[in-house]
């Protein structure tokens, strides 16, 4: 056996591609991990008599729980939760963030969705909850939940960012903290209700008409100004989020989705469409998501998220055992459309590779991407930088900052680097 | 405005397809379903006078509810549960079915997954699971969950359906019972883990093995017999569901992922895979899941569920509470890959009309159609018929029965038809 490993590892390490450790997704198919990476080292795999399987845990012994009408996450799974800088249980503004780093694929469950609260959560009856279409139109309407529930409706996969989102990373020292307290602003779901464009329609507007307010019935009555181009293009209304009634704390019964915009025009609980020719100039598109700039003025109305990716497995606070194999996974996304590519730098952007990217790509919507890595047990630091299907490139951090005032954080896309240093530890820090 | 809505109907019914209702979805996009569908009932749209917006309901009038770790449905959607036939709470055997005509899009949420139990759901401590690879292998092995998250993963969406699902439909009177009743042992989900076949590379499959035997870490040790081929193709264990950890109803802390194949064999709670050279005739996969002939003989191994079809929207328990616009929507699926079309009829299947589908169109997963119908108020019967891209056609119900000795219900895929009546009840029916 030994004699064979180590021949296995010589011929993996003669098809590892550019001296970085990143392996050819052929070389795994061959069965050659199991000497290189993982159980050479002992982690987690042991030779097994065969019949070893006659003894039964004590889970088999005895009857397992009984159906249940909704299910909920396994009691081992208690650690996976929201993230909250301020202790949960508390009401009126802030955030709670999606834990990334614990969770695989490309979708958010509902119930670990990023939150974003202006003054907590509304308990609207949808039988009384209606949507109003008014302002610049010809016939002004108030829509009842059944009634829009009998529209034709689309289905799309779309990932939803806070604009503040990773924002932290403008700060001069690195935060040291998980990928989801960094970019946990973020979230993925499978959305399905109407297109605004044919409720606009039925409203009929007018010629004059260029913006339209959208106004939620929570207690902030958060508003935001939205361009009339965007709502007769791919804007929803939706009522069902990965399959079922839209959660609460996203908007229930009913959110705009904006896809590709950033999140807080995605106006939950939404209310109120007010078709005008003009933006409102609403507390939370002038006292937040404006980009302050060098001069001393501020960028307003930035929409569509940029082209962004982030590495989740390893990230801080996910140390490496021993050297041998890994898979380096991540997230990339961009509100103009799909990710084109993704690549991904073990030598801190010194030499990149193209990582595969989870089948399919839709636009605006999370693209999982993963690259195996057999890791060497030398320092490295790992980046990766997405490019959309419209060229735009996620620039470095360094490039990112310098377009703005100090301290400007909004729509932060910049690169992010993970330092695995010798002994494992993987730190967050900036090349 | 009479007048108005008199010729917005007129040119609708002019664009209507066959004189069935069938609306193009260009008419759609016109705005021509206020006046021609919804509204002109009355259902639930109002003119509005400008300015409502400004008597607010009494629920933003006080701040909502705090921030939550683990988000759970609304309260106002409590009725949207599984569905048992014995009352919940019941340990050892049975099902409980996804909600499928309340739900929408293409997605099952983990909450809402079918369950099927042959001893209760064990808790299972992930840090003391193994599973096992033993048998005709070079090298047999146990792996630790934590040794198998390090193996380079993939994520599809698949449909898993119990072979005995909509099997009530083998009976002589057609059951009036919702769609979800009827046809819930299905649900879709995303999945995330690592193909079988890279880790059976590393065990070494032997040249005479043609079988695996995987048996479940519950308390009925369920094992079912899978042919060698399936394993080295698209089978996958997989550790994530939607994004998160699977649930414990689905195997947590992993399962065995067929695609296409009968639920039963998608093993849960998976300990061990058994290399063999012969199937072990386990209890379920002859005293269950097993088709009887009519010469009297059993059909045993039927692995692949075949193309087919439900209409969700409308169904039984959904009365359509007046004339106009409807979207006709429900699930199309194969197991043999991509759903190539779906075609819905009104007639009870004189006539037949092309229904588009959401897109991405994947296989092995469920996908949605939707087609708009203008109902003219006569008594309709609805019926959708999937084919898929091997040429497989759903087929009528009397001919999936005359191919069955009296009772079998195992794999049924025949056609099902809702009858609407001129009141608008809807109802389950053969034809």
């Amino acid at each position: 056996m030994k004699n064979s490993a180590k021949k296995d590892t010589a011929e993996l390490q003669d098809r590892t591609d550019s001296g970085k450790g990143f392996l050819n997704r052929r070389v795994l198919l061959r069965g050659a991990l199991l000497s290189a990476g993982v159980a050479a080292a002992g982690a987690g795999i042991t030779k097994a008599d065969d019949g070893v399987g006659a003894s039964a845990p004590e889970w088999m012994k005895t009857p397992g729980r009984p159906f249940s009408a909704y299910g909920t996450p396994s009691k081992w799974q208690e650690k996976v939760q929201r993230i909250f800088t301020i202790a949960p249980g508390r009401a009126g503004t802030g955030v709670s963030r999606t834990p990334l780093h614990l969770l695989e694929g490309t979708l958010t469950p509902g119930g670990l969705h990023f939150e974003r609260h202006h003054n907590g959560v509304p308990d609207i009856d949808p039988a009384r909850h209606e949507l109003l279409i008014h302002g610049m139109v010809k016939r002004p309407l108030a829509f009842s939940l059944d009634a829009l529930l009998r529209y034709p409706m689309e289905t799309h996969l779309r990932f939803i960012e806070c604009s503040g989102n990773s924002g932290i990373l403008n700060q001069p020292q690195a935060a040291q903290m998980t990928a989801g307290e960094l970019n946990g602003l973020l979230s993925g779901s499978e959305w399905t209700g109407v297109r605004l464009s044919t409720l606009l329609s039925e409203a009929g507007v007018t010629s004059e008409a260029k913006w339209i307010i959208a106004e939620g019935g929570d207690a902030a009555a958060m508003s935001r100004s939205i361009p009339l181009e965007k709502c007769m293009d791919d804007a929803m209304i939706v009522f069902y989020q990965n399959g079922e009634a839209i959660r609460p704390e996203q908007g229930y019964p009913m959110r705009l989705l904006l896809p590709g915009f950033e999140g807080n025009m995605n106006v939950k609980w939404l209310r109120r469409l007010n078709v005008t020719n003009a933006p409102v100039n609403a507390r939370d598109e002038t006292s937040h998501y404006t980009e302050l700039m060098p001069g001393g003025k501020a960028r307003q109305f930035m929409f569509a998220q940029a082209a962004k990716s982030v590495i989740l497995k390893p990230s801080f606070g996910m140390n490496l055992k021993e050297p041998g194999l890994y898979e380096i996974s991540g997230l990339a996304w961009s509100g103009a459309g799909r990710v084109k590519k993704v690549e991904v730098s073990a030598d801190g952007g010194k030499t990149w590779k193209v990582a595969p990217l989870t089948e399919p790509v839709l636009p605006k919507a999370l693209t999982r991407f993963r690259l195996p890595w057999n890791w060497d047990g030398k320092p490295s630091t790992l980046m990766s930088r997405a490019t959309d299907e419209t060229g735009d490139v996620q620039p470095t951090r360094a490039d990112w900052i310098s377009q703005f005032a100090p301290g400007q954080g909004y729509h932060f896309n910049g690169i992010q680097c993970w330092r695995v240093e010798a002994d494992g530890t993987v730190k967050h820090v900036y090349v």
